[in-house]
Formats: structure tokens, sequence, C-alpha cells
């Protein structure tokens, strides 16, 4: 299954809305320019697995598409699933840049824990791969993200030229409005929430109960411009740089007297 | 579904293995002395699922053992759903407690990012509840964690005591040893490496091929009795502070620059 080495830079893209979405289709043609594009990505939609891994049943890997530059696999798993096969089965060498989406929907705030489109770059991250996910907060099947692509190509170039810190990928969100209403690119944290659940009860026709999870994100922030959440309400396009340690450093210190 | 409120702490209870798993036995046995205790854990084994939510298929919940101060659950979802199920359907007010495990298996180091059962742990912080997950290195159904629940008291008593620091939750692991062997607790941060994959290539009878995730860490520390890897090798119980926040602030501030 394994890719020929080529001379360009190579880019792995995925996804989580699945190996057909208008979004993944719309971020290889973005990026498409900058080097040899391998896409992996699931077979189905993978919205909200977050960084699961397929452990209990079998993977399958399939060759779907293959044009000059560009070649898509799709698998019966998760987005990293998706990234540690491409790693193992398919690339010829870890790849220059991994990039994930566009996903169909915002994944600001806290959101990006639960999103595996977000998962996908986090995944790179721990694998020291320059690594980007994209999202729109339009959740429409067919989303038109045309208007995206100039926006992928200056943060993509920006990255290629100028890297990221270890450990560190990139969380994009974008606003679903008429292109020519978006002010701009901003740097910036994310909004402090939570979402809130409530479960839809329904009853099947045997009377049995089932629940459809639902909620809202509660945004804690007063209204300030440094969080995605609010720019993205105010026509910007976000950059929030996560980070996938998740040890507190300064509570191993704090709790040491405790125990 | 409510459960009745009651007058001692409320202790929520789950797990990744599903609601079967003798770890989760141990688990509520060594918990219910400080308060009523409701579990909902899934219905089958969830290991590696992460922060994973089920948005594609209606969860069914059902209550399956109730005694006094203990009422077990079981929905057919992730880890995180059965937290969020909680809140929502179940609990009669927020819970005073949230502990998740006791894991068949390690969660050290980076497997705290792919494990359902400190994601759960992870869903209570973000909800303000304190929480911990609790795993063992011993991956047997029939592990006998019959020794860890005086940790797992003295653990929850120092938490139910003093708190912990908003956003942080507690990773423990415990070694798989004779009791008698076990050195002591040691708060410490996690070690740095990273999974390295190696899918195991099979065919079917029908000629087709497969693949097994498989992979072993690469711990890239040197010696160094700071990290859980090391500490669980040389006979301690660890106890990481993980925090949910994943915004890196100082790289907010770096890359305004660029955009």
């Amino acid at each position: 299954m394994k890719v020929t080495k080529t001379e360009r830079p190579l880019i792995l893209v995925t996804n989580d809305d699945g190996v057909h979405a208008a979004g993944m289709a719309a971020l290889i043609e973005a990026v498409s320019e900058f080097g040899d594009v391998v896409a992996v990505a699931p077979q189905v939609s993978q919205s909200g697995m977050s960084h699961a891994l397929t452990l209990k049943s079998p993977l399958r890997l399939k060759k779907i598409r293959e044009q000059k530059g560009i070649i898509v696999y799709e698998l019966n798993g998760t987005p990293v699933d998706c990234v540690k096969m491409a790693f193992d089965k398919i690339l010829p060498q870890m790849p220059d840049l991994l990039v994930s989406g566009i996903n169909h929907g915002s994944n600001s705030s806290l959101s990006s824990i639960y999103s595996g489109t977000v998962a996908a770059a986090r995944e790179g991250a721990i694998n020291s791969i320059q690594s980007i996910a994209f999202s729109n907060t339009n959740y429409a099947d067919d989303a038109d993200f045309e208007f995206m692509k100039s926006y992928v190509k200056r943060i993509v170039k920006d990255v290629l030229d100028n890297g990221l810190n270890k450990g560190i990928f990139l969380n994009v969100n974008a606003p679903h409005l008429d292109p020519a209403n978006i002010k701009g690119i901003k740097i910036c944290r994310q909004a402090q929430g939570v979402w809130v659940e409530e479960f839809d009860q329904r009853q099947d026709p045997m009377g049995t109960n089932y629940y459809w999870l639902t909620g809202y994100f509660n945004n804690a922030e007063p209204d300030d411009e440094e969080t995605d959440e609010w720019l993205l309400k105010n026509n910007y396009i976000t950059i929030v740089p996560l980070k996938f340690e998740n040890c507190d450093h300064q509570e191993v210190v704090n709790l040491k007297s405790r125990f």
C-alpha cells in the first residue's frame, strides 16, 4: 500500500466527516499546490469521535482515487486511526504537513476536545508533524467552502515557511458568511464555557425509551474580542494554538505535599 | 430515571471496560463508604474511545442493579456519554465526586489521551466536578484489584477533604504487583514519548487484507524518577494531575505577529 516517495513536500489530509465530504475535497484542492497530497479519511462520518481508536474490530483500507499528485484512501475507522494507518502503512516517509477538515460545523472552544477533525491534528502534533485542523460553522452537507481556499493557503504557507513550536497544532475556525463580510484572520485563545446537555427522550415503536444527545454551548465569557467564540460571531476567521500536553506541571508541585 | 436526592455525598462511578468489569466492582466497593454511589457505565467495552460522543445512534439506558446506597445503570454508549447522561437524566444534583475505573490496563503518559476511563474524568472536570481516573497495569479480565481499595480510599478521602483546583483532575495508575511490594503513592508528571504503531496485516477467508492496531510506547525520557512510567516500573502508584484546557496561551502571544 506504500505510496512512492516524491520530491515535492508530502501533505497528509484527513477529516471526520468522511472521505466523500465536500469540505475535504475543498481542502485537498487548496493544499495541492504546496505538495503531493495523500488523503486517508474515514469511510463514514466520525463526528464527535474525539481521539478514539478502533481496537475491537478489524480495519479495512481501500484506495479510492488516484490522479497526478493526489491519492485518496478510505478506512473504516476513526480520524486518529486514519492518521496512524497513514504513518505506518501508506506514506513513504513522515509528511511535511497534516491538515484535517474542512469540518462541516464549528470546532471552536471546547468542541476541540470532542472533535475527530481536531483529534487528527493532535495526533499529528504528537508525532512531531506540523498539523492544522480547519472547520467552518456551516454544518450543511453541501456547504460551499470555495471561499476558504485562499485562507487555507495563507495559513498553510505560513506554517510550511515558519513552522510551529513542538507540541503545538492549530485549530482554525471560519464563520458561515458571505466571503465579502469576513474581516480577516485572528490568533486568539478559546472561549471558556461548557456544553449543557439536554438528552432528547423518545419512545421506539415497542414502547422503549431511547435518547439523542443534544445540547448547547454555554459561553462563560464576557464579551471579549480575545476568544474564538466572540471573533467568529464578529466575522473573523480564528486560529487557536492548541497543545496535546495535558499534564499540569504546576499542580505536580502543588499536590506533592498531600501524598 | 432520576435518582432520589440523599443526605450523603453523591458519587458518580463509570469506566470504559464496561459495566460488568471487575475493576468497576472494586471501585464501587472502595468508594461506597464515602457516600451514595450511582454508577453509569458502558454496556460493552469502550477501551480507546477517548472523549468520543455517540451522535449517530440512539442511546438506551437501563437500571441493572439497586441495593442500599448503590444504583448501577448501563448505557450503550461511550464513557463520556455515560457522564453526560448521568448529569442530565439520572442524578438528582451534580455529584460531589466522579471516579472512573478501575481500568484493566495502564493509562499512564500519552495513554491518557486515548483512554475512555480518563476521558470520563476529564468530562467531570469540564463540568467542575472533582474527578479521578484509576487504572492498573494488569490487563486481565479477572484481575484482582482488592489491594487497590485502600489506595483508592486514601486518594478519594484527600480529594473530598481538600478538593482539586479548577480544571484539574487526577490520573492514578498502579502497578501489577504483589501488594507487599508497592512502595507507596507519588505525585508526578507524565513521561514524554509516543506510541509507535505497527498495524498487524492479515487476510480474511475471501483474500482481502485487514488490519489490527498494535504498537508499543516509545518512552523518550532518560531514567528519571519524576515520570509516571519510571515510577510504575519502580513499584509506585502514580498520580498525575491533568487539565482539560488545551489552548496554549503563550503561543497565542507568540503567533500574533504572524497573522
